[in-house]
């Protein structure tokens, strides 16, 4: 199984791709690619949005995962930049979308549990967790490709469990 | 001049067409078209953000408007809503942008202000304006297409003014 995980962000939107074989006796994740869309705040709302639909699609079909993994927004954010945050996610869901991939949602707190063991975990402990779980000689970069790492890995996590529980 | 309004909305996200011939004496509004996207609030967020992009890129494909005008978006809401407003903004910003349009922006204050000459108006004023100023038999339905063609009028009545200041 190969997913791709998405980060949502107004000035960067991660993403990560993880694959595990689930064959394997014990089943290992393997660490594909990561990086970050960069938005230029100077470009206009939708030149930005347009951006990020592009090489979210691109990369996508490039890499073509069985799944798309995407984070479910944290709410104590103020309406604005709810609002900002929304437009970059309502693209990333139509790429998702578009390329014909289903569609898993998780929360912060189930991202950050998965990864670390714990909901409250701070952005280095997460960082840490990512680099380990996927032995990476060092940390990806930015935060936000780390972040859409730990998404794959947290729907990699789900989809074991799910299954063990279905055997 | 020909406008393409849109009204976004997590139900229904209304259109709206209009034209004006700058060359007249008296230049008119013109009525084209006016409708919603409904969507299905049993469909996952994600096939309705598929919906609306795909019926939004037919219409401005259809009418093949000089400008799209967009309501910027009312912020009272609370984060979750406006979170999911931000989801279909988006995807309406990225539609006009993949059709090749320019894109103006307009707040609700605007809108308002510029259809009925008062920017705290009710709906009800505003569909009353929009009938008249349009010379309809009967109000366009629902009232989210009557509010994408006031924005399309606003954007009008704006591009009249910075025409007469121009001059």
């Amino acid at each position: 199984m190969r997913v791709f995980g998405i980060d949502c962000g107004t000035e960067f939107t991660g993403y990560g791709v993880v694959e595990v074989d689930e064959r394997a006796r014990t089943p290992k994740l393997k660490y594909l690619c990561a990086g970050a869309v960069k938005l230029n705040k100077k470009d206009r709302t939708h030149t930005r949005l347009a951006q990020v639909y592009a090489e979210l699609m691109t990369l996508i079909a490039e890499w073509s995962p069985e799944v798309v993994a995407i984070e479910d927004v944290f709410f104590s954010a103020n309406a604005k930049s709810a609002l900002k945050l929304g437009q970059v996610r309502g693209v990333a869901l139509l790429a998702a979308a578009n390329c014909g991939k289903p569609i898993a949602e998780y929360a912060p707190l189930a991202v950050k549990s998965a990864v670390v063991g714990y909901g409250l975990a701070k952005k280095e402990q997460v960082q840490y967790m990512v680099t380990r779980l996927l032995e990476l000689a060092v940390a990806p970069e930015p935060f936000d490709a780390c972040d859409a790492l730990a998404i794959a890995i947290c729907h990699i996590h789900n989809a074991q469990t799910q299954e063990a529980l279905r055997r």
